[in-house]
């Protein structure tokens, strides 16, 4: 008997029919001999539409206590429905909101950090055999208010209550088939990986792979809770994320990740004195502006040239220029520059730190093609290049038939992310 | 300055923009000086729409506990939302739930009764200055589980925590523009009072005046809360209930109430033994059905008569006489009879105890019309009447004038109720 966390996105729960469907899911895995925990998102749009109707009713930015106040509320709707589709279907559930379940977090609101969870409720209700259906997205801070952990949060109530419960399996549910080596919608010939480890499916998650929150990926590193992402429409298998994960014979890279928001700034003439990159990177962290890949280079040189990327999703690019100009005379660099349409592409594994020229094959592969490499970044198991976006899609198609990820089934195809 | 309770129902803040005329409301009496606490109930439809939603997922009646859970989201939206268009309007508020402001109640789903109350944090807010948004119709049980306080139950949170903090006044705002002396859809030139006692509202709360719930009276009167009852679209003066109220000169009905849907069953030839009525009635409050007037006939002689009244409104009529056959050999009566289309009318009023001839003037007003009086009950500040339907609004049109208690102003007649 095996003590699991199951865990349903939005969109999987977006109606009455699916939130049935969802419980005869549940029901199935209760009566093959497992004990039950399931977290649930907010049903389909409920979260856009209390936002809506919060914007009509104050003028910019609401007081955030009362932000979590209102949108706690559509996990609450969740779970209580939930509970009654699974009693329908005849067997014993409860619902409970975070704070029921245990979950208290910092003081803090819109964006929260699990500071501790208390399952004993939970442990309860399982002992008496029932399925228990927890609030994602929520806790309560220590002054006893509703607070709520941001974008991905149900992920990582699943996550952490799987490693607060010691469950044997934490399912993330979700609308595509599990983790693939690159986006079906670029690659057709996309793998659906079997496994992959938690450093992989980190990189993966920052580098856009929109199926599991970083956080949550992160905190399953940190408590080792086993993860399987897979479908709720099908019953095929899905990708297990875990410490050690098993490379197919002869594959080195697990998977191909691109984000296409990318833009690059330069700073040139940058006289060579201690401390000038602090001084840069501390006034742009202060505005709150995320910096992605940094390169110097003139080394040795009595000027340097400093680039460094940043997301074009919001109007960082303007931020951040506005920064540098402001601390121009501070720092006595010659010129500033940007590029905007750019995009990244990564390949990542971990394969590939025992495997020389993994680097050097994708360089390879991007310049046949006649594309610029702009930047170049690595980790142990990553390798970024920053190019101009209208090849984006040939590269990837290029890099995964040649990293050997190619097959011949048609990956499936989900439809908008399920995340929250 | 005066710490007042604001209750608010539902269609006062049924959309964003009412939502905002409450809050400007507020503001108004907190800028006067006024240390403002509110009760808000859950917007317009919402908690059709919840109940509809259960209905798809559940069919018949859904787990209690899992209902309240889901209904108390309600409320939450409400006090969320409310406290944002306060804090839009430059005062500072927050907004709690039944369990945040201390609201304890039995372990009862549905229809929990208020076991304690420790307001703590209710007063703390406003020692910090704040506006208090608490959310209406809700608490927790000794087992950490979300309970409801059934239909009112609103209402009885606004008198229940005014009692708590020791208000100076509770207002009630509803869609009409304080309690009247009968319905003014039935006579135009029913009377608004000024002032009601409590035991008056008691005895029209029960005979259908839908503007206080019968629970939240009682509470007041209790706990001694001076309540307002008073238009949330108006600045019109409401009516006050206290425990005594001035009646004006010569006036001794304070007030006409009615009731449209009331049968008669009457039991007939019931051998007199002791413990006959008792089985009956027992019998009856088995299956839950509510008797109102019980009129027994034939005292002093071997068979009695046994008349009683129920609702028509729900399917009662057919329950009883059911309930009724299944035991008339136990009894050994000869037979029952029914009459369906009866109504009940009621005159109210403290000054009654000390004028005789009150009920006297009552029973000539109806039989100068022709109309049969079918049965008769008496307490010491009212007199009840069952009347056949057809005549009614004649009758109360005619004791109206009768008791003195027309005006000359025509009545503003409200929408649809606004009591939860």
């Amino acid at each position: 008997m095996s003590l699991i966390v199951m865990k349903f996105g939005g969109s999987s729960v977006g109606d009455a029919e699916r939130m049935k469907r969802v419980a005869k899911r549940i029901v199935e895995r209760k009566r093959a001999g497992n004990r039950c925990v399931v977290v649930v998102s907010a049903m389909g749009d409920t979260t856009d539409d209390l936002i809506d109707l919060s914007k009509q009713i104050y003028p910019g930015k609401p007081p955030a206590r009362e932000m979590d106040m209102l949108l706690s509320t559509g996990e609450q709707v969740s779970v209580a429905l939930l509970a009654m589709a699974i009693s329908a279907e005849g067997e014993q559930a409860i619902s409970f909101t975070g704070w029921q379940a245990g979950f208290s977090t910092e003081p803090v609101h819109g964006n929260a950090r699990i500071s501790d969870i208390d399952p004993k409720r939970v442990i309860g209700a399982l002992d008496e055999e029932k399925v228990v259906i927890v609030a994602g997205f929520q806790g309560l801070s220590e002054e006893g208010d509703i607070t709520t952990l941001g974008r991905g949060g149900s992920d990582t109530t699943a996550v952490a209550l799987a490693a607060a419960i010691k469950a044997d399996l934490c399912e993330i549910y979700t609308d595509v088939d599990g983790v693939y080596s690159t986006d079906p919608r670029v690659v057709k010939v996309a793998r659906k990986l079997k496994e992959i480890s938690y450093d992989e499916m980190l990189e993966l998650a920052h580098l856009g792979a929109a199926v599991l929150h970083p956080r949550a990926v992160e905190y399953a590193k940190h408590y080792q809770v086993q993860l399987v992402v897979r479908s709720s429409f099908t019953h095929n298998e899905g990708t297990h994320v875990k410490e050690e994960a098993v490379m197919e014979q002869g594959v080195v890279v697990r998977g191909i990740a691109f984000d296409k928001n990318v833009a690059r700034i330069s700073i040139l003439g940058v006289p060579h004195k201690p401390g000038q990159l602090a001084k840069v990177f501390s006034a742009l962290a202060e505005q709150n502006i995320d910096v992605d890949i940094i390169v110097q280079s003139g080394i040795g040189e009595q000027v340097a040239d400093v680039s460094f990327t940043i997301s074009t999703a919001s109007d960082h690019v303007g931020k951040a220029t506005g920064v540098l100009e402001s601390i121009k005379d501070e720092i006595g660099y010659r010129d500033l520059s940007h590029e905007d349409d750019l995009v990244k592409v990564s390949i990542v594994g971990a394969g590939m730190v025992s495997n020389p020229g993994v680097a050097a094959r994708m360089f390879e592969v991007i310049s046949s093609r006649g594309v610029n490499i702009k930047m170049v970044s690595t980790s142990e198991i990553k390798v970024s290049c920053v190019i101009e976006k209208p090849q984006l899609n040939e590269v990837v198609q290029a890099l995964h038939t040649a990293y050997g990820l190619d097959t011949t089934e048609q990956a499936f195809v989900g439809g908008p992310s399920d995340r929250r």
